[in-house]
């Protein structure tokens, strides 16, 4: 459950962060004559991540709240001119430029797979092309955060994952890291910029500076204890934890709420504190690690005494996979006669299917997903075991597939329980249900 | 040389791109009665990435902005307020909040090695404490992207490399991962934001999905020529290179301005291409490549006849590395007597080293760096060959350190220019000086 986030701050224009070349391509388009074509362009992932399974959708409401933001005004427009980008008659465009077309796209939090149609955009080409750019940036940073997320909540179990990795990424991709994490089933962030943004809730307590800073451990333990109270976590290796753990639970009390640990090996020491803590009748007082976290130590703690997982630098780096490699291509667009035709460029190492697509998430009877099915034209009729998977996200240049971020997480977790079972699976290999393209 | 930056936008208040405990531990110290205890921060790193032999230092500029938008406003404070993060003593303390300390640190462009003090705050430990999520993230983000780019442009020698991956990182790591480029060597990006917030040249041309807007690559191309001028880059592996070369320079006359490959094997293609262009005359159009290009694609590419490399993914990736591990640590604070004390918590896998540090990079008596010699309180006199390495950047609250980019450029090719000759390798090594603890 999500708070409220607070009124957002005043919004910039997003037009700039943008290609270059997206404008000269208007311009050239413009004069020709051929900027009005009706286009449709999709983006979409050649594969997976290596060795993954599957991976998420996230970066949807983000791209809709930039997309609105898309608007050239007198600062952006001096740029171009300053900088002779474009020429007078595009600035003109450009001024008066307000998206037309329509675009659909996988739901946040969707699973997804190698040609998965994840966006399509149709408007005229100058329109459609422009957002090229920004929405890549937005998709292929804000899945790779959550589609690896989604594997270190799964490797969780039922223990809560806590990202704190903004200090370990750009202090704005941080807020959005902490966005998708909680998309992904993280339950909380240290961020304050997510939960102002998204209203992601926020966690933590103390560093091992506050402890340093005081005469001695006593001293800080008993400063957090009597600001923060009982309930509050002590982080326990700045000296010696065993010592620290027992001055914990002298000057909390048995009601002490966590012990964090954030260094040596963290299966050993877990369960040596566990014993100390049942030992001092602090059975409640939960014993949360920290340290250089991924999916893979998620898991080897699977059997240690753990009760929830502080993850920074691996989760806001995508656990090895930063980007999706996205990318978004012309598929079809208005022929000289008025008639769509489909387009792909030839290349053998970089392919992309022309047409406009569909998309299903084909299922057996038991509801376990068997096929991504991607196909050219009208998607057949549900024969009740397929679920399409593109929805309507702009209407008539108007956001309409606006959503909250607890109806993604909710997405997001029923996807994933619908895949089979090698899903799970943290080892490599390849896509846990197969491309089909019809 | 940059463009002049236009009017920046309205800049937001930084304060809450910080972790929840940074307030906590704020709160309690202030509870304490140790909020005021003069402390000294470090920024360093523990290690390079794995096999590199000299990182290079970014984000000291935006860092600099950021901290004096380092403010808790309305919309900050009800925040923290709504979401009970700290109580109203905290609150009242942080809507006072002005930062009334001295920062020192490497000058940007600078190369670093291990346990380098890349900044040092010394300040309140609660005034300093707050800056610690926002300035890693800034460091740790832009020196990541910056170590990469002095790679690729190392290997790239004389020939310009131009900037792209805006596509493949959150929308705004792209415009600090091109000012990061920038710095270390890149001629330009393809990025607007990043020319109008720091005056990088921008350049780009055109993409597939113009050539395959039109009905023909002619048509596409005289389309191109026509509005962009026979100087433009014309992006010719849509269908078949050879063709296509041809018809730019029929097109365009040999007066065409560069054709970009951005598929294929890209070192036997320029040859071929070269060959071509060549016979019909184009001596002087040059031939830019682009296509998942790191540094050893560049440095392998050095016998071809290429004029540009085009870098995307592994540019604002960090080719491999997109953080840099940076830590902020408090070193030394003031004891209960009023004396500064040095401080470290004891743990094998974490070294911190305690005490206010200096930094020296010594050079032999041709110029050539020996040794990162760091030390604890005052540096000693300059013999003549050791380079001192903090510079002021914040003094009394106010900022001293703001210099130009390309201020940071050129250091950051003196400092390159300044290392032994083993740092031009690009396979795995050492860190090409040691650093000496004095």
């Amino acid at each position: 459950m999500t708070t409220t986030p607070s009124a957002p701050s005043p919004a910039p224009s997003t037009a700039l962060l943008t290609d270059h070349y997206e404008l000269t391509m208007v311009q050239a388009a413009l004069k020709a004559g051929t900027a009005d074509r009706r286009s449709v362009f999709e983006l979409f992932p050649r594969r997976l991540p290596e060795g993954r399974r599957y991976g998420v959708v996230a970066g949807v409401g983000r791209a809709l709240d930039s997309f609105e933001r898309f608007r050239f005004g007198d600062a952006e427009l001096a740029v171009l001119r300053d900088g002779q980008v474009v020429d007078e008659a595009t600035l003109d465009w450009l001024a008066d430029f307000r998206f037309s077309g329509d675009v659909w796209g996988y739901a946040e939090g969707e699973a997804y797979f190698p040609y998965s149609p994840l966006m399509i955009v149709e408007s005229t080409f100058a329109e459609a092309v422009m957002l090229e750019t920004l929405f890549l940036s937005i998709y292929n940073h804000d899945s790779a955060i959550a589609s690896a997320a989604s594997r270190m909540t799964m490797a969780a179990g039922e223990r809560p994952c806590i990202e704190m990795g903004s200090r370990r990424t750009h202090e704005l991709s941080a807020v959005a890291a902490a966005r998708a994490a909680y998309i992904a089933g993280f339950a909380t962030t240290s961020n304050l910029a997510a939960r102002q943004r998204y209203g992601v809730p926020t966690a933590g307590t103390s560093a091992h500076s506050f402890t340093l800073l005081h005469d001695s451990e006593e001293d800080a333990f008993r400063a957090q204890v009597a600001s923060l109270g009982t309930g509050t976590s002590l982080l326990v290796d700045t000296y010696d934890i065993a010592e620290a753990v027992r001055l914990g639970v002298e000057i909390a009390g048995p009601e002490l709420g966590a012990v964090r640990i954030d260094s040596g090996d963290l299966g050993v020491m877990a369960h040596k504190v566990r014993d100390l803590l049942d030992s001092l009748g602090a059975t409640e007082t939960r014993i949360v690690v920290t340290s250089d976290l991924d999916e893979h130590a998620i898991a080897s703690l699977a059997a240690a005494p753990v009760d929830g997982y502080g993850v920074g630098t691996q989760l806001v780096t995508g656990s090895g996979h930063p980007t999706c490699g996205f990318v978004y291509k012309l598929v079809a667009r208005e022929g000289d006669d008025g008639e769509m035709v489909a387009v792909a460029k030839k290349s053998k190492d970089k392919i992309s299917i022309g047409g406009r697509k569909y998309a299903l998430r084909r299922r057996n009877a038991k509801g376990v997903a068997e096929a991504e099915v991607v196909g050219i034209g009208e998607a057949p009729l549900d024969d009740g075991d397929d679920r399409a998977l593109l929805v309507p996200l702009v209407r008539g240049g108007e956001v309409v597939g606006r959503e909250s971020l607890d109806a993604a997480r909710e997405r997001h977790l029923a996807s994933r329980n619908e895949l089979p079972l090698a899903a799970q699976m943290l080892s490599k290999g390849e896509p846990v249900i197969g491309t089909q393209h019809v």
